[in-house]
């Protein structure tokens, strides 16, 4: 592994920061908080990375303050971390080494927008790019449940997909990103716009394969959007209804989440404003659909047995400004976290077909240990299909990944949140076109260090075959 | 089967005609036309069907008019077939007893629109309702391709889907059809609103069982369709090229076919206006993107060795009021029939998920015999399928039937083209909900008599469950 000499790194950072009067540097207490996510929803996690620290963070404005930045740590020999937000969960943006956080979420500007597309820059929350394509009627694709505070080039950088993948799949998906705007880690700095699938060589390897600046996204139709919460005493019932409904092809929705007892509890304890939008005891479906399909969805709950506890339409959910979204997701775990510190969780995506059926025999096998969760997507290649989010009552590392493994025993794919190295997380070794990228976007290794195994094995990985093709036959959809 | 005397019926509509003088009536050598739609596509129907010929036609241009054409048949016992263009291709609205057609295209009104829904007079053309709605950036979910001319009454009443249906299936997807309304078929015709899943009773089932007034449906977002033709050597890549882009999440479309070669050369001997829009000798596939997708569209069509052959922008499409639409559906039957009168054509939903093999493995089995010609939808549930319209070089009514059993044979549902009862095209018993609608809306039995073998059957398929709920489960989706 590459090494930075801790004093070293400090006493460059500490000179770069007094050598860049111009720049935005924090220095100060918020340095520490800037340095993490929510890396601690993992115990395992927040032992290995709990104390992390960069020695300075700059928020850059403009493509110039960034080049600026850049320039100096790239001759320094400086590591860089680029954040957004910070609303990741496995450390993606904390600094293993030290250096400098580049946080970009002053760097935020919608560039521009056309019906079906926008492009903007990579800090910009996108809550704030929504508000502002809404109104011509389109809206971002997919969105995590941090939409709020969450920036784009965050999720592109650290995240996957989440409220809208179920129209659309995964971030990855072909056609949802059209391009970006990268800049090299170099004393002068190249900057370069990328295309897909090029461009998805920088896309869920934590900012390590290259610098996003500027991201060209494909947008959605802003529906006006009923919030539903939909409640059920038999679980097998409760699932059955949520993935009619997330394939229901003549229903429009943004999302579809399955809670199963106990966290509907866990969620009202958690929550004093959900009081009376479930029943105690009972598994609750949150779902999204458009106004229109407010009937249809209706006509299926009657069927499937359900009662609608929560019901808010669009123009309810603007004026409360508060969203059954942020109750999903990774919201789910943490507000369940606030209830009970002794739980945490697992990521998992199922077989398309089998999800069903493979949910709810793991839900009998694993009992009380494991609280379902699960949220239902389109896989990249377009079958409908639930990621589990699933809670678990914490005991040791060990039974943790005794857990995971049952899973992986019963054909269903973990995405480990408890890792915090980018292949640790995908099962496997990172697709070689990332590593040529960032040999080509960041030759000296600075960016965010330490997370990409695949860098150290570069010369092995890259090894007759330079001038391979890109491509992302390889990469995985989580 | 309930009997009509010929002449009786005739001149009790003469009669009618001449009672009713506000109402347009046409009884001349246009009737002919009036009584026929697209059924001589087959051979079996062209002998079945040939002459048949309504006594006259009324026009209404009111619900009042409809309810005094109605009311006076109804008085008098005379058979009434409803029609929109004729567009249709089974006899749908072919009179087997003469009587009254009952043409709706001037009953024809947009009634309201809002975003995501909108409701009319079952008359309306589907382009005129789509021109109505697109400067909202609205349209309809699914259309068939004789969207030019086509009502969307009659689309209701004698089809299925279409064009759109890759996104929302077919017509019958809860959420896509919210409610008719009906008028029933009496000496004082009554009027009432159907929600669904109740207003679907009246669909696929030919005017047999309900009047249907107005429509209220659900719309989709009227993005700019970029046109484009794919050309490919090799046919296992032409369909795994037409499978994974009408898969991909990320890559919005309304439309994915399939022609396999010899179907190209016919379209290019059909449609001179097609001149260079596909290698002769390939398979074609037509796509309907949007245009802020292309990029997408291209990545695939890069991956899977195919050329693009033909392009046109929405701009184009709409300044040259020509659209590859028109040579999808039957019109590529239509279009093929015009060259080669030997030809006629199968109707096919294949296995989701096995669709490709399938269809395959029966283009292997049947060779020239059997022209593929493959249009991706979703079905009812929401999985990617494909239907085909395969075209058939006609030996007899035997071999035709053994194509058909062939395909039954190996997994695929077939609704077959060539029987004008309701039962015959979908394998097998009516749903007895729409028998016991029929009873409630047309206890005469007066509604295109002859072509609802349930309703003969009557006594025995609603005996013993009078009050059964309406439901859809027995429903086919084709």
């Amino acid at each position: 592994m590459t090494n930075f000499d801790r004093d070293t790194t400090r006493e460059r950072t500490a000179a770069t920061v007094q050598a860049l009067p111009a720049i935005e540097w924090i220095t100060d207490a918020r340095v520490e908080r800037l340095s993490q996510d929510f890396y601690w929803f993992s115990p395992v996690l927040k032992r290995q990375l709990e104390g992390l620290r960069a020695d300075a963070v700059a928020r850059p404005r403009t493509e110039d303050e960034v080049r600026a930045v850049v320039s100096a740590c790239a001759t320094a020999g400086i590591p860089i971390t680029v954040r957004g937000s910070g609303t990741g969960n496995y450390g993606q943006c904390m600094p293993l080494h030290g250096g400098v956080v580049l946080d970009l979420s002053a760097y935020n500007q919608l560039l521009w927008q056309r019906p079906g597309l926008a492009r903007a820059q990579a800090g910009i929350r996108m809550m704030d790019l929504d508000k502002q394509t809404q109104p011509q009627g389109w809206e971002l694709r997919c969105v995590p449940s941090t939409v709020r505070s969450a920036t784009l080039g965050g999720l592109f950088g650290g995240g996957f997909g989440g409220v809208g993948s179920i129209n659309h799949g995964p971030l990855a998906s072909t056609g949802n990103v059209l391009g970006v705007r990268a800049m090299s880690i170099e004393p002068e700095p190249q900057v370069l716009e990328l295309r897909t699938p090029e461009a998805l060589l920088l896309h869920h390897v934590y900012g390590t394969s290259g610098l996003v600046l500027e991201l060209e996204v494909a947008l959605g139709p802003a529906h006006p959007w009923l919030e539903a919460i939909v409640c059920f005493d038999d679980f097998d019932r409760a699932i059955a209804f949520a993935d009619t409904l997330a394939a229901a092809p003549g229903i429009v929705k943004k999302s579809v989440t399955l809670q199963a007892t106990p966290i509907p509890d866990l969620l009202l304890q958690a929550v004093p404003a959900l009081a009376g939008a479930m029943t105690p005891g009972q598994h609750a479906v949150f779902v999204l659909v458009a106004e229109y399909n407010e009937a249809a969805l209706q006509q299926l709950v009657a069927e499937s047995g359900g009662s609608t506890t929560f019901r808010k339409t669009a123009a309810e959910v603007k004026a409360s400004n508060r969203t059954i979204v942020e109750y999903t997701w990774n919201h789910t775990t943490l507000h369940a976290l606030k209830v009970d510190k002794g739980l945490t969780y697992i990521q998992s995506g199922f077989a398309a077909g089998r999800h069903v059926q493979q949910a709810t025999e793991l839900r009998t096998l694993l009992g009380d240990e494991v609280l379902v969760h699960l949220e239902w997507i389109r896989t990249k290649e377009g079958a409908m299909n639930c990621s589990g989010l699933q809670l678990v009552r914490y005991v040791n590392d060990e039974r943790l990944d005794q857990i995971m493994q049952i899973h992986r025993d019963h054909g269903v794919y973990i995405a480990n949140p408890h890792v915090y190295i980018v292949e640790d997380g995908k099962q496997g070794q990172v697709n070689p076109d990332v590593v040529a990228m960032k040999a080509r976007l960041d030759p000296q290794g600075l960016l965010n260090p330490g997370k990409l195994r695949g860098w150290e094995q570069r010369d092995q990985l890259l090894a007759g075959n330079p001038q391979r093709p890109m491509g992302l036959s390889t990469l995985p959809s989580f």
